[in-house]
């Protein structure tokens, strides 16, 4: 008998999960912000209370956290929807970035973005009178919403957004998706990330209400990715649920799920896997199906869910604190603005490249082509041209980049994703260094061309 | 058009989810370990490295950490599996507790052990030839593994722990339970709980061989939470892996996964959302799928990490961290000794109660009968007569216990589930509350039945 059979059957769902991002790509861009440092210190170790280094704001935070946490420590469980302290800073930035009311008891926090936006999907899995469900999401779009449905066994609906319209999200392209995918399924739930991941275009007011009407029209779930809203260069921010209000009845009683994450913002604290969900209404069941799903989660961990609590309510004026952090997120913004800039003029520049102005994120996503010779090559390698070609880059320069493919990509169109926020001069030198790689890759596979 | 409806069809698995131990319940029991509390500070916040206040050890410790944290800090992503240091770590820990390499690529690290339970049973989703999945778990049984069956769509196969001996877990009740369910269903999995949980009782190594002899005869892959191996009263701790080992061929090629948590033992740090479990054997297809899994949970909390190190290598003699450690460790154990022992004596004197004696975990799960007219007066309240039991002690004397329903109970028997680690004051006065509501409330329900 063979023991190694025991797991032969494995499930179906998790081997069709692409997961393109995660590995040796390096997310981590911004500093770590210090008064965000000091409270978790203080917080895993109440002690340094007495501490003179510390200041007064970052230990009057610290207490106030402690005092929600049971017997006043992070090592104990909070409650599955997460500490109230923090729920209730929540409601409290999100009242004052949309002027429509939140409330801390439809805001649950998780161990990420990710964490949450499982939870949510998973309340769409299971067949609706005999159709297998769909949920629609963006060509391209961040692996965490593909490499989820395919767990959960839930179709997918590609849109795409349209490249030669700067990464516009058109609401006929929605209408089509939605009609090829209903013949055989059901579908249930629309992801619209924006800004988006990873195209890095904010999206135009009258194309969210496109999107919105759309939504109601077709009795979508709307699932609202807006983690980069704090990596917004130029524009202020604008969230699904703010326009649904502006736009008035029927929109403002939409079912909807935002998420914020720790990761990313000026913050970026992605190792504390911390993020929360807004989800102002949802059926009486959903939501016991939702709390259900998060009670066996058992709850996100303490010291995150305190770091999302600075980023939540950062140091404000007047604060000991306050000068260091507005001195840190101003660094953080202008090289946010400059690193865009610099990246979408610089990747124009190669030849075959082009690549829309990044409104917002920490990413470009050149378009660029190479020879048919370099394609038959890859296939030769089993891989896409793209994977082929960031392969090679990576061995020629050690410049790591993830090949489109993995986020999804028109047909016959080739792209990948940098992220831009290094410090300057790396950042400089890996631009030099793919401009120099391309043209020696192009060179290499014409001159083989021409000997063909 | 009722927009409500979008997440009317909700995903009936959700709702199956059955979790009673989440909610008001403290779990938690032990004092936090100072040391395990200023590693954490320090890698969340490096410039306390300077500070004259920190030990040695605790120093060398955080910067070995922040070492293998890209870029140096715990903001930034780590691998999917979690920090190479510490599951080197883990590694040394496994392979001197078990005498048997252990490697480090082998292990992964999770969000607790919940997170990484529900990663491996996720691996059995998924019909064999047409048959849907089931996995064996034992009754009574940690809700974490009916909870994350039922979110799977996996059918559960109960095997009834024997409370007249102990709970011992019968071969001849694995068996019958194994046969039933494979009548309609293609029995996948065998999880067994050692130290049991809620019933604290730890296997015998005969039982144990029996057990793995079962599992290899029906090839079903192994899942062992040994979660509770660092709280045993009296005897050392015996892992699956080790006997498996010892047993010789066939059996240490067997499938097993093992899981650990640093939210019990010593540490108890619930809120750190820290866990391992080490996969020896797997196919290279499961393997596969269990690593997407894991990628698209993106990575464990970098905090957590660090307090599951501290966990695996706790102060050694002659570091200056030591003696405080062993103090407190010491007191820890003494405590759990002492509460063990007084529970099993005084839940026995509680007229109708009876309970096994207490080998390990936190908790203790007597057995108590109630008249007949209670169990009438929990109906006409739609309640199970436990549930009723439990919510009138609670609302009677404050005392907040979990119904043994919650994790299942053989049919006519009545339980609850209570923490046993509080403070001796406190644990003494809430054993006289209960044994002073129990013998009021059969007083009531006889009473009632004599006028009846």
């Amino acid at each position: 008998m063979k023991l190694e059979s025991t797991s032969e059957h494995v499930n179906q769902n998790l081997l069709n999960i692409q997961y393109a991002v995660r590995g040796p790509i390096v997310t981590r861009a911004a500093q770590i912000e210090k008064e965000l440092e000091e409270v978790q210190a203080l917080v895993a170790c109440p002690q340094l209370l007495s501490s003179p280094d510390i200041p007064d704001d970052v230990k009057a935070r610290a207490r106030e956290l402690l005092a929600d946490c049971t017997k006043g420590s992070v090592g104990a469980y909070s409650p599955s929807q997460g500490l109230l302290v923090v729920r209730r800073r929540a409601a409290q930035y999100l009242s004052t970035r949309d002027g429509v009311p939140a409330y801390p008891e439809q805001i649950y926090l998780g161990s990420g973005a990710s964490d949450l936006i499982k939870a949510v999907l998973s309340l769409f899995g299971g067949d609706v009178d005999g159709k297998p469900p769909a949920v629609m999401i963006p060509i391209p779009q961040y692996p965490v919403f593909s490499g989820t449905l395919s767990e959960l066994g839930i179709q997918q609906a590609h849109y795409y957004l349209d490249e030669a319209q700067g990464w516009a999200l058109m609401a006929d392209e929605l209408e089509r998706s939605w009609t090829e995918a209903s013949k055989g399924s059901a579908v249930r739930a629309l992801v619209v990330i924006n800004p988006g991941n990873p195209t890095g275009q904010v999206l135009t007011r009258e194309n969210m209400e496109e999107i919105i009407k759309f939504a109601h029209r077709r009795r979508l779930f709307l699932l609202a990715d807006e983690v980069y809203q704090e990596n917004i260069v130029s524009k202020p921010f604008l969230s699904f649920k703010k326009v649904m209000h502006e736009m008035g009845a029927p929109y403002p009683s939409m079912e909807l799920a935002s998420f914020i994450t720790a990761s990313k913002g000026w913050a970026a604290e992605c190792g504390a896997r911390a993020g929360l969900v807004e989800i102002p209404r949802l059926t009486e069941t959903a939501r016991r199906a939702f709390e259900a799903t998060r009670a066996v989660a058992q709850c996100p961990n303490l010291l995150g869910q305190c770091a999302l609590d600075c980023v939540m309510k950062p140091p404000a004026p007047g604060e000991p604190s306050y000068e260091q952090f507005a001195r840190e997120l101003a660094t953080v913004r202008r090289t946010l603005c400059e690193r865009t800039a610099t990246a979408h003029k610089k990747l124009n520049s190669i030849p075959t490249f082009s690549c829309n102005p990044i409104d917002a994120s920490m990413f470009a996503f050149p378009r660029f082509s190479v020879p048919s010779r370099a394609a038959a090559a890859a296939r030769a390698h089993g891989m896409t041209p793209d994977e082929f070609y960031c392969l090679r880059l990576l061995e020629e320069t050690g410049v790591c980049v993830v090949p489109g493919s993995g986020f999804g990509q028109a047909e016959g169109t080739l792209h990948f994703r940098t992220t831009i926020l290094h410090p300057r001069e790396e950042f400089n030198y890996m631009m030099e260094q793919i401009a120099n790689f391309h043209v020696k890759f192009l060179k290499e596979y014409e001159d083989e061309r021409s000997e063909g």
